[in-house]
């Protein structure tokens, strides 16, 4: 299944580790990342995912689509600005958010919008997002909720 | 000043109350609204507007102006689904939240990314959003942020 | 009813008398003009509005209202770029095309889309735009096509 | 490099063999297509593709990837309506037209706009579009207008 990734452009290196670590296990399982397609979280999960020989999709804010960080096989570029946060969240079948501060929240809430199962990892603390506590718990918990395997 | 007005569409009379409210504050202000166009917060917060005189902008999701609840002075038609949410509130100098789920949830987060103060009547505990108690504290809260008494 | 006024960023003096007696035309009639909210066409189609003391909404391709001309009276940031042109037709009954290039070109085709009457001054010949040439055979045009003298 | 294939949705045999055709060759040639994923032009250019080993990237204008047509290998959701055609063309370096109405039209003009080369197989006669009579002349001119062979 295809899984958004959402989180902070801006992060430690803690933050990067768990997300690469996502990144890892998400392509390990089969699964595609979709993302925004810039850096911190984002970048950290692509990079993870190719580790692991999965594929990543990053919807990207701006017109050019050489904006993408290196580790998207496949950038999709918009020129929505803010409103591609929609574009991202829609794209997967469940969300796990990372960090983050407010584009995050809003992605949070795009994807419970639309429906979407949301596990966060140290992220905002919000009705309906399954705070989870590792990269491993966060796929278990989509992979049930969706009810798939791949 | 604009002043995005965020909220519930499915509501209870004590929450229409306090929209409407606001509406009617933000009109004698001089004021306009801008909102999602539709009902609950967004209907109540334009009737009341309307009362008061103001002006109300209602930026829709879909592709007919004609689904704006019968407050709103100007509809504006998007087609653009969920991605709206950023243009309702890129459209105002700040923006007040009343009640209000994950859609509400999503305006705040896209709020708060494109630097707009942000008030909050019984909605989100969110960092960043000012928690008021009334109508008249949000609006006092808004224009001090803004710098407007306008 | 609302007109969609759609035509180059980038005119001579000729396109512009044109455009603003259009506009006078339009708010004389009692008409709101819908338009891309820049300058060119757009600019021109708006003065002659106001002169008129007519409605002009412009439909910015930025987030930031304040690029609007100073003739918009009702301007609406989308930050969607080249996408916001779908939305300049959306929100107009019909469409008045005057010079233009690409930019123009791809409104024609989005109003055609969307099932709007289109009338050309002097801009591409398409099947489907009425060609006229003057600013009250095109506001003729349009009222017929739409049935309302409003 | 990616190519934008635009075209009508609603065809017949002769322009569906066309548009087969052309997406065989820029399979053949390691182009991916971009295309807006529904039905006509846009599905018998994506199994040309596919029968070549190409990859298909189609955008829709729904929030549902499952609306793509069974050729897509990379459907992405917009939930955008006719927004999403600016979209269709950003997403490639150059674009070829085959057949088509308003909404071809509309990504004609887009194209042109955001600067990318344009072939035209039948379809509209507008300024800046290459006129040419067969598929493989249409995936030479955007080869050699991209200065790329891949």
């Amino acid at each position: 299944m295809r899984v958004s990734v959402i989180g902070g452009s801006s992060i430690g290196p803690g933050t990067a580790a768990v997300a690469e670590t996502l990144g890892e296990r998400l392509g390990e399982r089969g699964h595609t990342v979709v993302c925004g397609g810039l850096g911190g979280v984002m970048e950290a999960v692509c990079r993870g995912a190719r580790e692991a020989g999965g594929e990543t999709i990053g919807i990207l804010p701006t017109d050019d689509r050489g904006d993408a960080n290196p580790h998207v096989t496949t950038p999709i570029a918009t020129g929505l600005g803010h409103a591609r946060n929609a574009l991202v969240v829609m794209n997967g079948d469940a969300a796990i958010a990372v960090d983050g501060a407010s584009g995050t929240l809003s992605e949070i809430g795009l994807a419970l919008a639309q429906g979407r199962p949301v596990a966060g990892i140290d992220t905002h603390d919000i009705d309906g997002v399954a705070a989870v506590d590792s990269p491993a718990a966060a796929v278990a918990y989509v992979e049930d909720a969706v009810g798939s395997d791949r």
